[in-house]
């Protein structure tokens, strides 16, 4: 067997991950830094954290055995379409001491990918943002959703959160007592579940916190929908319903009715055992009763495993994939 | 009877209308100028405009038989928390000749009193937002909605725009051919009907266009969707229909299901003849279908009336209305 070794990097808003396996799936070593996309993150800063995180992999390991490396991030065309970022990429893998080109893959398709061995399929992402895609022979094909928090992005993180504001406000509309979530979404915004003697007063100041801060903050109040829902709160568990139709709504204007082909769920909604994960299960399980459904794993992994299934010696890349994710066949 | 005359002003985002009329509802006179909101143009600005149009209004008027006037605009509570705002509405008022005192209303006021003379009742305004109050003894009670783009203003043209791209981002998703309706919103943002080889790069280029600008900015395709429903067209029509189903719903949180007091539809989305204005015409009248449907007319003369009405000499207010409003009893 070769003594190849393959390196994977999962770069992400807040994170950047690496991670170096053999071509028998053995994991010799991961390596962690902060976020690294060129794009929110300016291409000097993400070459530094790429390095980071490629050294920490490669402790104890010699660069020159690294036959090939996959990164995955979001925005991976913008990426290849911006000399600079590509450059400064270029520059960090270098500084690792590696010398064997790389590939770089949208996140989706690596989320896929770690759910997955098979190459035809689809990947369903719902975290602060939802986008839909499928897969064919390991490339993004078609995309649904995705379109971020002014215009999509239904069922997402943003949306359960915007929703969320909209139901409290109704409810001081109309006078109603506020139930559970309602309560957690008042205190959360204002830092009190009181209501004024004017309940306009309570509206306006609602409004004005979300209002000062960026829109996509909304997101951060999807855990009280998700925790609520999972208390049986009936108000969280329609907000969950609704989105789950959302995103199998996605799913269902780009994957064909008859698909056989694995779903895999990703995203922190989606991946955590939430009340959402368990309700878009139900709906693409309804829609795609013969769809292996999968969750989405260790991305650097799964960039590692992406890049080893491009090598001559690797003959059985579904074999590799199942010592991997022995967990996700 | 007395030679009194009364002064109203209409104060919108981009115009500001006065009417001075006797106390039998005569116009002596209109008098228009740019919009003169303190809150969003500033105090200054706010007084020129205002003094221009009330020196159009008072042309061969003696401003000493001037008795009353009403003053109605967005936001009334702010400029009366606004010293510098009300301070510049004094000056303005004064440098105008007026010596008798001014009340200030908020613009959901003043269009209700345009549609009835009725004391009690509900306005509905739908035109870039929307909005619902309660009207009592001609005052604003409850309201409901008016909670901005972001987070309401359910069914608004902000809201037509909005899901009239979200439409056409799905079709783009799923590879349907465009509508008449999705056709005219692509040419309007991109300048061409024409879908990319990659149709994903059309998606693109429409978001790009959008979050480049204003979010509010939306609201400028709600026409679009008002003549495609118009035209028969079906993905408009269902656009209009769930607006107008999110209009009656806000009425529904403030307004008895019982209640027989008139319902004033206002803005511009329903003081046209569009197909929203039917439809909520229709769902109004089907949740209460004993409330005279009214539509928001002339705002300075309603605001003129209101400042009327508190005068000792006008003992049949209603009367007075009927004159004023000949079309809306």
């Amino acid at each position: 067997m070769s003594d190849s070794v393959v390196i994977g990097l999962d770069i992400g808003g807040t994170s950047t991950r690496a991670t170096a396996l053999t071509l028998t799936g053995e994991r010799l070593g991961t390596g962690r830094a902060g976020g690294g996309n060129p794009t929110s993150h300016g291409a000097e800063r993400a070459a530094t954290e790429l390095l980071t995180a490629l050294r920490g992999a490669l402790v104890g390991v010699d660069p020159t055995r690294v036959a090939a490396g996959t990164i995955g991030l979001a925005g991976a065309a913008r990426l290849l379409a911006d000399p600079a970022g590509r450059a400064a990429f270029d520059h960090a893998w270098h500084d690792a001491g590696l010398r064997c080109p790389y590939t770089v893959h949208g996140d989706a398709l690596v989320a896929y990918a770690s759910g997955t061995a098979d190459p035809d399929g689809t990947v369903l992402i719902a975290g602060t943002g939802a986008i839909t895609a499928q897969v064919r022979d390991l490339r993004l094909d078609r995309i649904a959703d995705g379109h971020g928090w002014l215009l999509g992005d239904a069922g997402s993180g943003f949306w359960l959160g915007r929703e969320s504001v909209r139901r409290l406000l109704a409810d001081l509309d109309a006078g109603h007592a506020l139930g559970p979530l309602a309560t957690a979404v008042l205190t959360d915004l204002t830092g009190s579940a009181e209501i004024a003697a004017r309940p306009r007063d309570t509206v306006d100041a609602t409004i004005q916190v979300v209002t000062r801060r960026p829109p996509i903050e909304l997101a951060r109040l999807a855990p009280l929908v998700v925790t609520a829902a999972a208390g049986g709160e009936p108000v969280a568990q329609a907000l969950i319903a609704e989105a789950a139709a959302h995103l199998a709504d996605s799913v269902g204007r780009i994957r064909p009715p008859d698909a056989v082909t694995p779903v895999v769920l990703g995203g922190g909604l989606l991946t955590a055992d939430t009340p959402l994960a368990a309700a878009v299960r139900a709906e693409v399980g309804r829609h795609w009763p013969q769809a292996p459904l999968r969750t989405a794993g260790d991305g650097a992994a799964a960039a590692a495993w992406l890049a080893a299934r491009d090598l001559p010696e690797v003959t059985d890349p579904a074999a590799l994939h199942a010592r991997i994710f022995p967990t996700n066949p």
